[in-house]
């Protein structure tokens, strides 16, 4: 049998394990940060009966520029702080390839991207990936930025890019916009803000999209996989200045969104309300995490995001398997002392916290 | 407004325009080499009842690995010649992804691929994408490689991947594999065989799947987006050592093909009689293309695809706007004095020589 080391494979991937949390079929799945609310009904219908007709019509090549769904996008992201335009609006097969592309457009090699983790740890797999340096820069406390020690990373290191997740995966922690105000004028770069979770954020906390008007270097990406219920379908998007979408068009792959993803994706738009009624719901069972986790004898930080990431874990190699045996699925996203659980629903939150309060006892 | 020049996009983009042929809508599409007959209706529903349970789970992140995909892929590769499993299939967003993630994982920066143009467009821009180094070497008259002249390119330039296209695209020509077969004999790279056109060779013209054991620098590309008339899906796949696809999971993106995309293919690929019944036909029009052109001064090259390159046109621009003031698209694929065209449905194939004479006339 040929192994990996007998192959003329780059030398930088020698080593190296795939990206992936362990896919385990388990009871309750609170890993990946999903919406583990199923697909209502009608919902499912609509978005089948929009796959009739891209069934039909398969033996053709999909629209390339995925017009319909861009005007469906930009309508989705409008609001009463601002219109975004279907020019504004770019979409891939998850928000990793909305970030590959920006990568192979701005970054590659002999360019460099700052970041600053504990942060969703695809960020430097792409760079690594697309030939870009990843550069990490410090946190202050408890995972938070301040504009000075984002300011002072951005000037110190004078990156082509800078990618800002907020709020921050793996942390939940917030990341106000006048940080990404600040890095933005603190650079000549690209600035991205990954809103992978802006869905739940509080009503009142405003999106980097407000900030778009006359920043063309700014551009803020998004996914269906959390609050839309719709990972399996692998739609992430950006809105930004319309010429970005200009510079993605040259590193795109043609016809990279099929025509089932661009009919689904449509369908689940013009069905926002019923695929976006449990966010308040999940925010409910993050709130319940952080309250009553504390009294387990952990320490919760505070959350935007649906998940919540705790500390005061002993051994988090020993908590994850306890919870496994028990048919419960959370995260160790390698951070000492400290696990990751997704806000499920309220029978699996339930489940989770009293399975946590047997293990500790 | 913001132009491309005034963002710091790589300077290797600046001035590039993005690939792809025009997409019109016209009556007759002979351009991009679809099938042009439609999906049979009992494969649409066979291929919407798989979407139905699809959709439903569709909160859920797909599966990482796509194993009952590869397993249907593996079958439908198998036949008298030899047996595909499972673990030596990978598959990805059409075959441009598929062909990326091996420049990733092989080429890039400070590699090269070596490719044989006139050949498929993308080999040298997704090169570029990489950063792999393209070098371009000459074919023999009437754009076929020989042995000697291939060798003599590979071991003139020591490539490390070498990107063969059989049958060749836009020319249409045959590749035999005493060629790759030689070819990865005189190398120690990755030599990639791109088989997009594969179900349309001659039914004793055997497959560079052939010469896959006891060669695990070689592999093998598919698509669905052309015999099997599902290019809206857009699903590519290779057949290789199954140590290949070990070095693609470090370079792919975690769950790059959708719940959709899975269920679609694999409920297509439980139809392939029927998806493939109309290949004959095709070859059949294919055929009467190359028999018919000569009448109207026109010199197609033999061709084992779908679709025919012809010369012999004193301005392939005014002949190509001709035919669409007719309603009929087909390809200008820069090749001085030349054209393409898909052969399409009989009727298709009549109107486009019926217009052909008229332009001539």
């Amino acid at each position: 049998m040929t192994t990996l080391d007998e192959l003329p494979i780059r030398d930088d991937l020698r080593g190296l394990s795939p990206y992936g949390a362990p896919q385990k079929h388990v009871r309750i799945a609170l890993n990946v940060n999903e919406n583990t609310h199923g697909i209502p009904e009608e919902v499912v219908d609509h978005v089948l009966a929009a796959l009739g007709s891209a069934v039909r019509g398969m033996n053709r090549y999909p629209d390339r520029e995925f017009t319909e769904l861009r005007e469906h996008l930009a309508r989705y992201l409008s609001g009463p702080e601002g219109t975004i335009h279907p020019e504004q609006v770019w979409a891939a097969n998850g928000s990793n390839e909305i970030l590959q592309q920006i990568l192979q457009a701005f970054g590659g090699p002999g360019r460099s991207v700052l970041g600053f983790p504990p942060t969703y740890s695809m960020h430097s797999i792409l760079a690594a990936g697309t030939g870009t340096r990843w550069i990490a820069a410090e946190r202050d406390a408890a995972y938070e930025i301040s504009v000075p020690t984002a300011v002072a990373a951005v000037e110190a290191h004078r990156p082509d890019l800078v990618f800002l997740c907020a709020p921050n995966n793996p942390t939940g922690t917030p990341l106000t916009i006048d940080v990404i105000e600040a890095v933005y004028d603190a650079t000549d770069g690209i600035v991205v803000v990954d809103e992978a979770y802006a869905e739940f954020m509080p009503d009142d906390a405003p999106s980097a999209l407000t900030l778009l008007p006359g920043r063309p270097r700014l551009i803020v990406s998004r996914t269906m996989s959390k609050a839309f219920a719709f990972a399996g379908a692998r739609l992430g998007y950006l809105a930004a200045d319309p010429v970005i979408a200009d510079a993605l068009r040259l590193v795109r792959l043609p016809y990279h969104l099929s025509a089932l993803t661009q009919a689904a994706a449509i369908a689940a738009l013009q069905c926002a309300p019923q695929m976006l009624a449990m966010v308040d719901e999940i925010r409910g069972q993050r709130d319940r995490l952080i309250r009553d986790l504390p009294a387990l004898g952990f320490t919760p930080l505070p959350s935007w995001s649906n998940f919540v990431l705790f500390g005061g874990v002993e051994d988090p190699h020993r908590t994850f398997e306890a919870l496994l045996a028990e048919d419960i699925l959370i995260r160790d996203v390698g951070i000492p002392h400290h696990l990751r659980v997704t806000a499920g629903t309220e029978e699996e939150t339930t489940a989770f916290l009293e399975a946590l309060g047997r293990i500790r006892a």
